[in-house]
Order: structure tokens, then sequence, then C-alpha cells
């Protein structure tokens, strides 16, 4: 069915949906841990209370065996294909970097790199330059490559050698080439439209005086002396909560890549005082009233994944669990707990292992499960339930769609 | 795998195929009634003896989270995708008002209303006349707005203010608007072509005289002095059984809309002497030597889940139990029992939940289970197959598929 016939379907109501992700909390069983899983190995007394009248089941991010990045991750749990609602580099960083996008803006990853006197570059990185020194040379340019033509360029500092330029102005395009060789030794290449027109080649054109700029304002530095900038894209637009679902919806997460995706999906943000689920469990309670949809973020299961650390990751969701009454205590009609991909600690990173989800609410189809943990999941009654369609299922069960067809 | 490439590799064969549905069979575990579902809680001696060397699973209607209606719940067992094979308002409301459909007709939901000395609708239902009175009206308008132009214009009261409209002749079109303001205070809209085409404005025409001579034929009667016209449909034309499958198949259904709709499916129709599973199954029985293919329709399950009743669901179910030996005793080879959706009784109405279906047949998979209820059809062989894949198993497991490829 094509998201326009879902749609279709979307009838108002006063019901209110909370989507709880734990970032990363798919794992697996772990030889070293009994064959348990973190989420299993866990003492989580409030999710087994609510696990026997929950529907429980696995998500599947994109396609069998694909990993997805955050972005992705998240896109589908937000009702969003991930394949066919792509979203570029250069506006992922930008996000990540908790940059906001306008629609029409165009964003492109960029680095300081060192230029030989020949024009050639011979480093990069720049020999990795501190963030100090980055947060010093984005603030000359800032001085002084800040405008061209009726363009404002706007720049962030990231990590190391690495910042974010976002372009914003009338007509501009995002299919534009990289003005970065990709290697040491040859010169830094012209940015040219990779499709025609004019929006692509005033970007082009303003990203090439820029470059040009940044070269002379940095010319006395070392070992910085230039710029690269990749992943040009354009921020994507597509229809918000609001638009496709009819519903209020507040984003509720401590990183800014999460908040990021969830702008795409037209979705208020909110920074809660902390980064654990109590943190935004919080800033739920104080919004309660004004949103019919609410997305909490909590990171520390996905950085306990990716460090191999399962005690750790245990830790993190007990503390989740620990929290969940203050939750409850609002009476969502609808929770869903889940994560965005998996990031099993014996991999170290994400995977493309199905997700455990739970979700609850009174028609449900309580699965009678004693635990929510991977395991039942897999013998739950949504099982191998594609993560964008979960929207669907959460939209049905809080009374938010209407009958397909008499 | 596309319709068309299924149907290449349908076979002749003698095997009898049954698919016994049990309208909105599927429901959720009451937490009254010990968290059983009412197929779970009913006494099935005879599901129960089928069980173990049957496969189980749960169909998916349309999508997760899409609650079908009627039209599209059956359409999906029959093997039509009910997303792209529509079916129009009009049509179903003709089909089921026990309405024959040709090709090439062109059905509408139609109502008398009130109609001020201006010519502004002042009540859209005419203050709900009796049936008794819509009959009279009807049979007024049979004898004096019959035919206009080369058509014909068919029709049969309904309940209360309601009737239906059928037009037959060459040359129809089913893309036409409303001839309803949809809301008092207004005057009644000329029809016209939603797409263009001599066949849509040649409705439109019709429809309009229609109007007209209604008008004139009922301007002494109160409160009830003319007619709207809404949900024009053509009735679809698509390749039924015995061309797709190569069966002959016959639809023994008490209620007319899903006669309806196995008639659009090209099934030979036949009335059961009553409502039971048994009346159904007596039928086909008679007709067992003239048919392939049997869809026997049971309505009590889904009346009883509309009205919220665990113990009449449960009773439905025991009764369609108790006449299963009758229809075993016809040895058909392959035997289907779920429903087209979800009727849950905490729900009171339709749901997007998935349906617990059971195939029996030498080839099935025996799961081994038990007993025939929701839990175990969530862990059955063909858990998740979506509704419009069932034919192709069923086709399989009779022996009437050839091997794809070499």
């Amino acid at each position: 069915m094509s998201s326009s016939v879902l749609e279709s379907l979307v009838i108002p109501n006063t019901t209110k949906i909370v989507l709880l992700v734990m970032d990363g909390l798919g794992d697996l069983p772990n030889a070293e841990h009994q064959w348990q899983t973190p989420l299993e190995a866990a003492r989580t007394p409030n999710f087994d209370a609510l696990a026997p009248s929950s529907a429980l089941g696995r998500l599947l991010p994109v396609q069998p065996g694909v990993t997805p990045g955050s972005g992705p991750g998240h896109l589908g749990l937000f009702g969003y294909d991930p394949v066919e609602t792509t979203v570029g580099r250069g506006v992922l960083e930008a996000l990540g970097a908790g940059m906001e996008l306008k629609p029409g803006d165009v964003a492109a990853r960029a680095n300081f790199c060192t230029l030989g006197p020949d024009g050639i570059v011979t480093d990069r990185r720049a020999g990795r330059i501190p963030s100090e020194t980055c947060a010093k040379l984005v603030a000359m340019l800032k001085e002084k490559a800040a405008r061209f033509e009726d363009v404002d360029v706007i720049l962030e500092p990231g990590k190391g050698h690495r910042f974010v330029a976002v372009l914003r102005g009338p007509g501009l395009g995002g299919e534009v080439s990289d003005a970065d060789p990709h290697k040491e030794g040859k010169a830094i290449p012209a940015a040219h439209a990779l499709v025609p027109g004019a929006a692509n080649e005033k970007t082009a054109r303003i990203i090439n005086a820029f470059m040009q700029r940044a070269a002379e304002v940095l010319k006395n530095e070392a070992p910085a002396n230039a710029a690269l900038a990749r992943g040009f894209s354009a921020r994507p637009h597509f229809p918000g909560y609001r638009e496709r679902f009819q519903l209020r919806a507040a984003a509720i997460a401590a990183y800014p890549m999460y908040r990021g995706v969830a702008q795409l999906a037209g979705m208020d943000l909110f920074v809660p005082g902390g980064e654990t689920a109590a943190d935004a469990i919080a800033v739920a309670r104080e919004k309660w009233n004004d949103y019919d949809f609410f997305f909490l973020h909590v990171k520390g299961t996905d950085m306990a994944g990716e460090d191999g650390n399962f005690d750790m990751k245990k830790a993190v969701i007990e503390s989740v669990d620990t929290a969940l009454p203050q939750l409850l205590a609002l009476h969502p009609d609808v929770l869903c707990m889940t994560g965005d991909h998996s990031t099993p600690t014996p991999v170290k990173g994400h995977s493309w292992h199905p997700v455990p989800a739970l979700i609850h609410g009174k028609w449900c189809f309580a699965d009678g499960f004693a635990r929510f943990h991977e395991k039942h999941c897999r013998a739950g009654s949504f099982s191998g339930l594609a993560s964008k369609d979960l929207m669907a299922v959460l939209l049905a069960n809080a009374g938010r769609l209407d009958k397909y067809g008499a």
C-alpha cells in the first residue's frame, strides 16, 4: 500500500502515543553471559509487569541483512520508507551537529586540509588539527567568508579537522559534485552541477567562491590552509507528522542527530536536562497536554553496544526500567518500546538483526509473554514487521485509522 | 510475484478446495475471559482433531495496521490484491443489496431527500422516512423513471431513506461526480464527468435526467420529494476463477454482500437454506461434483464480534465445529478455515489484527499444534502470509500449480 492510501485513512482522535527508542537496543545471545542478551539479563521488574498484556515482535529496520545508520533507522520508525526517503550525508552531518535546516538549505561535510604552494593537497586532514584550532579557523571563515551573492554560508566546527557548511539562500540545488580530490597529491577540483540546472549550478558557483575565499583567508595558517567540502545535499522535503498523521509530535532527545531526523518529520524538538530516560520522561510530562505523539530517545544502549560493554548496556536498560513508572503514570493510550537498530555487544557496532519491540495498548493483542526480550519478541505477534509499518500499527492501536473499503 | 506469473503456473487437476470463511473470526485475548480468545475458549473437538495434521498461520488482510472492510477482506482471500483491485462504494452497495451486476453496469448509493420550494435541500435524509415509504417511492420511480435514452435505471429500496440505483446500457463510465450537495442548505449539484470522455459524460447525462424526473415524480410527496445519488462506480472487470485458476467455483453465502464479491470473482452463487455452517455445507454436498472450489461464508462470528458478545462468538464457532464432520465427509483435498478480517469482541468492530487460519491437506506441513486458535496460529508455519497469497498456497496444496522455471 502506498503511504498516500494509509494517510487517506487517518482520522483525528484525542489518544496519545509514546515511542520510546532505546538506541541500538537489539543484541545477540552472548556466549560469555549464559547465552543471554543484555535485555534478557537485565533486572526489569517494570518491563516484566507490562509484558504479559503487551504485544511483542521484532522490527526489520530496512531489509534482511541490511544494517541501518541512525538516519534510516529512525526514518523507518517514524513511518518513512528508509530506502525511498533518502537523507544526504551533508544533511545528516548538519543535523548531527545540531544545526537547524530550513527548506531550501544545502549542507555539506567539510574539513580543513593542507595545500602545497602549487595548489596540490598534501594532507586532506591537515595533520588532524585539534578541535580548538578547528573552531578558531571556522571563526575566521565566519567573519570573512559568510556570504556570496545572496547566499549565507553558515559554518559549525566539529571534531578535529571537520566542520559543516550550510548554504542558505534562494534557488539552491543539492546535486553538486565534491570539492574534494578524495586523495592527496591532487588539486582541489571545482564543484560542478551533477544534474544540469540553474539551482545546482548556483550551488556549485557559491561553493567554488567559498573555497577560493577560504584559501585566501587561511593562506598564512599552518598546517590547515584550505578547506574541502563533500556530500552536498539539500534538506529533503517530505510531509511531516501533522500533515501525514494529524499528530502534534514532540521529539525529546539529548543528542542533536536524533532531534535532527525528528525535525525532518516535522516534530517539535526538546532537549532534556540529561541523557537518561527519566530526563526525557520529565519533559514528556511537562508537555503532555500539548502533543499527541512523543518520541523519546535514549542513547546509552547504543554507546554501550558500540563499546562491547554488556554490563553497561544492561545497566542502561535497567535505568529505563526504573524510569518507566513515571511514563506509565501519564497513561499513554499506546506505548511502544523498541530501538532504531541492533547494536550487539559482540559486534561492537550497528547490525542488521531485527530489533525487539513491545506495543502496549488496550487492543494490542496481549501475547502473554512473561518478559520483554529478543527471544520472546521472536515469537511475538508482530515478529518480522517492517519498521516503516510500525507507525500504522501504532495509529491503529490509538484508534486513529479508519476502515479501508466498505 | 505478479499474479500473471502465478496464473501461468496453473495446471488442471481433479482436486477439490474448500475455503470456509468465518467472518471476522480473529479476536483478542480477553482480560475478562482468562486472556483467552473466543476461538480458544470454544469447545471444538472437531477442529482439535484436525489441528495436529494441519498447517496454522495468521493472514494479513491488507497491510499492517490497516482494517479492511468486507470487500477488501474477501478480495484478498480470493487472491486479488485488495489495494490494486478496488471496488467502488456504489458497486459494493448494489452487491450488498443483492443486485446482480453485469459488465458495464454503473451503480450508485442513493437516498430520498427534502427539497424546499427554491430547490434547496432542507433535509438530506427526508426525515429518515420508514422503509415502507422508501419502497413505495421507489416503486413510483420504477414506473416513471426507468429508462433514459438507451439506459435502464434499476432501483432497489433499502433501509429508511436509502436505495440503490444501477444504470445498465451501452457505453457508460463510472467516474462521475456526486449528485449530492453533502450538506443541507444547498441545491443538488448536477453530476459531471470526473475524467473527460464520452462514457462518463453519458452517465452524468443519464443521472441528471433521472434526478430531474425523480423530482417531478415526487414533487407532491412529503417529506421525501427528491433524490440524491453518490459513489458512482462501474462494476469492476477482472478475470475470474475459471480464467485465472482453472477452477469452477461456487460461493455459498446467506448474505448478498459476500455473494456479490464472489460474483466479481466469477463464482457461481448459491443461497443456503439458513445462516449456519451446516446450511452452507448442505449446499456444498449437493453441488460437490459440479465444482472444484467452494467458498462457504458464515456471518455469525462477525455479528457477535460487532456486538462485543464473547459468548455468542464462541457459540457460533462451536456450531461450525459441530458441522465440520459433514464437510470432512466430502473429503476435500484441501480445506482452509479462516476469516476475512478480525472483529475482536473488545473492539466491537473490524480490526487490523492478523486472522487465524488453518490449512489441511496431505502436503500442508502438519504443524502439530493441539488446537486451532490465534496463539498457535501466531507460531504456525505460514504466520504473516498476506491474504492475497493464500490462494496460491491452496492451489499448490491441491496440486494445481506447476513448477516455476526448470
